[in-house]
């Protein structure tokens, strides 16, 4: 790596390796300009767990949604268009599994330790059938707590009965 | 199996057949008495989900709840405290990953999807660090909704900073 | 194994292993009476793939449905109940991944094969979502063909865009 | 990525990264043509998930197929051919197992959960053999649904009986 | 194991643990009667090899064939048709992969080393297709050689060239 | 991929990706000379399998054989050498496993379908002991069928007896 | 589970179930007497931490040490011996890896973690070689601290320089 | 497991769990005399890493030796012939990969980082070919040293070179 | 690799390969300077642990701390800052499981031989809850030993009751 | 692959892949002077396995060493030392497991097969510990036979008994 050429943002850091190309230069647009998620997700009316999904690959912009991001990140447009439009479907999931990363793998401990106990809930609750992670809204907050904030994460999901046929 | 000695409460099923005897006998007394998580639960003023967490192994009684539950259920007491009391210690972590149901599978899923993007919006809003799955509560309600019903779940767990030294 | 004491039917044949004690006494009762999947499907208004996969444990019979199962198999109906009744939910996925049969395997490698061209003929005609593994109908027919018949496997889901927000 | 000399289609997306670079090529050219899968096929006279995965190096073009294909597509035909020709060969089979895309996972979660289904089915229509996935037609359609459209995906498969010998 | 009450054949050995209870029998009356797989395949018109499988609960005898089988070794034959007879399928596939046993290894390792090689000579001499291994016989051989015997082994599988529609 | 410049043959194709150099460099002009497997073989007095595996880096050619070799393909020998020369020895194992392409499947299916079967017969006819797969030749031949034509696929390895001391 | 005939210490829970039957007695018995592991490792001289790995068959007692182990437990000795005693060797490694118990996969996640870290920093500190997991002590401690006590654990291994020859 | 009832010697512990009946009769024995593997292999004339495989299954008696261990460890000899007999052959392959046992471990460390730098001086001194595992001869002696007594393993292989056709 | 245009500190060696280009920066460059990690660490009041940590992308340097190290290894820090700054987050988890590399591998099978026994003693002295790995600092100390010097490497973490609700 | 700028001897053959790049510089300078391990390895007095190994990143060279090295391979050593000299450590375990190459699966094998024996001979010779891996020498010697020559394979491990604290 020569820092003479170095760019002013993080290049090839291990965690964009897998993305797209224009993935990476919407982090690095992202921290140039020094922006929060939410403050580019408000920008297109989204939430910004949603945004930060797009930026993954993970989920999909509309082309209007590419443009308005464009410019609020100083990206020419036509680029991300380019290679983010309508011809462009997300290939969803990322990273290994297990976890490595410790913040991830304690989502996947929960599904290890609490996932039948969830399952049990839905079914008395709800019958046969599941919450949807196709039609699910994620939503994480920061709950203030004098013995330590809290961080509060909360899909909401449709539920969908199984089909009998 | 011979249908004559049958019990009357279902044995054997596999999504049993990992846990722990006390763990199925729980099971088959909450069929027999037909009663829900909830109503077990509020009797030792726990949530539902901890209580079927704890039916499943992976949460732990207190002697005093393990004697209330034995009597809600009609369990005598003592067999449940002789094998889940103050020298069990719960081993957590419960069935095949990635899971291969449907209900557990979409849980995963939201890992695969999700996952980096929640990270990327608690290390936002909280710093270097992670939600605590070990000082963390979870929840499931229905929420009503004209276009079908929606599950909520939530996680409000503890953040943690990671230490330096 | 004693063939003195030996059922008429099979036993603890390796597929059986991992099932329900009720599954196995279904399969039992189907090979004694010599009925077909339709059949038996036929008497509560089911498709045989679905009534199928019931039998494996992957769906779920109301008890008015197996009382009648209990009736055409003559199996008691209270015992079905008492085993796969209200209480009872299915833990879906049966076998090994990749699968060793090869009926099993070849639909596993319509995935590895086809999977990427269904997933971009899906995108394209419906946009960003899926087809619901959920709300789904699946039907196998024997189609005559003079060079071989034919087996007609269809797929019937609902497509879910995914969520926006 | 320089921007300045970016292609006006995308290259290097993830999902393109395990593919023949002639396949990338013909994913550019659709892109940039905006045609559909469809269009394309007709244009061959074939079926547009053949085409698709052709696309994707999971089938293979005659030469004259190619031709008509760089033609539609505004491709060197001798490139196509150089790359594609006779002395190719495909090597089936493409993306991770378990499937992390959840279009693709739900076909893989059709097996874990249906496949035992199907086999027992085909095994009664047709006795001891298998349903080809070399011999077999994949077709997708829409199905309007005024609850939601709905997938409509058929393999139309030769029966194959085991050899005794 | 109690020696005084053991069998005079042998139990539980670990290659036979997943293996159906009929196999188990069919086994032990082979070993009990001293025949070798080619005598009791000759007695039903069959290839040794074809037995061995069918033995091991890979292929599936006709009702006929296990009334002959079951006669030729001394089992009750009804005990053979109520377990392997009409309503009876072979879920195929057997043991650990990769192998542990070096015999079964080799021919593993003969898929690692030439599976390329042979994939390439089979598109150059048949086209787009495979070596069926539903529609294949196999046949082994002892070839004598003075450098020390050979084993010949021969799979004689039908072509399948690639449907495109 | 920038067309004005490609090659006549194709490179980077998916599974020439782990292969050395000189294999690409030979399989492309085994293409642009448009000669069998067979062919080339013949030059060097070898079968088509063998020399296809050599082209794979899966056996050694000898000096001689490399510079036969390079002057059939138009190939510089000196670079052939230089690659794969004395100092080379070959890496053998090519390709995941379980096996993804359809062609190499079916060869590992039979590993899993009549292994057991294989093994069993072996040891009655040698002993205890394995058939080498490195004293092994391996043959594909065509046979005309009029039920359509048939792979015949033969190894012929020595057996080895099992060392006792 | 007859909970009439059930015994008044815990049986069959799922860590229980690899172990050997004798570490089954051990675990039993502590409970039935209500002593921790340090007061029976006191009793021989040894750290709980050591003790408590002989009681799940990772360590080995002297016969002296099985001896008075029985005495403070209350099981016959002869019987510990002629289990555990100068013909028994322990087969270590112990549980799934990953680890799905959150108390042992922080553990695993120190590897994950800071495993490159502490390798980098041994080898600065001493040169080429590993701390010796054989000649190795480990102890676990409490410290108190107002902010929530902190569990010390230490591994004292021996420097093994790596051999060169 | 009642006390009362124990065996002399032990049952059950967990690596004896894969293994045939007769294998854990032959451990029993064996710890029952007092008797080493050495002063076993000697009274029929193998060497004492031979006998040991064979007790766990990994190597086959001759029906004579069956007799001779018979009657050195007093078991019947019927019995072992009835099981161990000519009707049997070993499946060879035992325990879990990687090792978790640290003895066992330590070869397949070997392995890892010495396996490329044997393999290359293999081929340095042999040309193309390998070390046979079937025609081997291994031996474990105790190498008295005052730095701490070292163990000599050794590998006796015959060299086979790759066959060519 | 043309050693004349070779920079004087090791490239691409293959532990670095995974990492971020500014770790493999400050790799070289604490080579270049021939600086201990304690050195570095002093410099900005950490542990060298930690250090070493955070040289692998596995802990986050603040803005003053990456000035500080920039200045002692002679880097630009603006280069490292706008590479490891305010915007970037570790990605934890390194390298291959199981470890392959030995001194790696020993921590592993800590957790293999002693994961089950430090748990136990940690719910002893605890109670239910974890040994945080986040709130935990790790030290290596080199203990003078006359039999050969001692690693001493300790973990002090604090102690996390789990939740109940 | 242009020829014209190849270089006389190998680069990017597969088994190359992973080393450093000086691993790679020593392999082609040994081929270019032609000579062999235990040439090189004489240089420095030290054996061709352990040189072999050092080749491979698999162990370390000290500067002293490096140098001659260097001198003997005509490698300018400077560049050897920058790139392996004493800021450089091992990073031990190369290559898949299971093995692929047949040479290297023989050992692997070993210890599928004999693994078990060889611990249970080392524990009676030595008591409860390992051979170490790590203070152990490695020889390979070719064995004259009229009917094959063998190779002979020894590791010298140092025996170290289980700490008992």
């Amino acid at each position: 790596m020569s820092f003479a050429s170095a760019p002013t943002v993080p290049t090839n850091t291990s965690h964009y390796a897998d993305l797209p190309a224009a993935s990476s230069a919407l982090f690095q647009a992202k921290a140039r300009r020094g922006l929060t998620f939410d403050q580019i997700a408000k920008a297109i009316g989204k939430d910004e767990v949603w945004l930060a999904a797009a930026f993954y690959g993970q989920a999909r912009f509309t082309e209007d949604e590419l443009i308005t991001v464009g410019e609020v990140l100083g990206i020419g447009s036509s680029e991300l268009v380019s290679q983010l439009g309508s011809h462009w479907w997300p290939n969803r999931g990322l990273g290994p599994m297990p976890p490595t990363d410790p913040v991830i793998y304690r989502l996947y401990e929960s599904v290890l330790v609490y996932g039948h106990a969830i399952k049990a809930v839905i079914h008395e609750k709800f019958g046969d059938g599941i919450m949807s992670m196709i039609d699910c809204k994620i939503n994480v907050e920061r709950k203030e707590d004098p013995k330590g904030d809290r961080v509060l994460l909360t899909f909401d999901g449709k539920f969908l009965p199984y089909a009998r046929w």
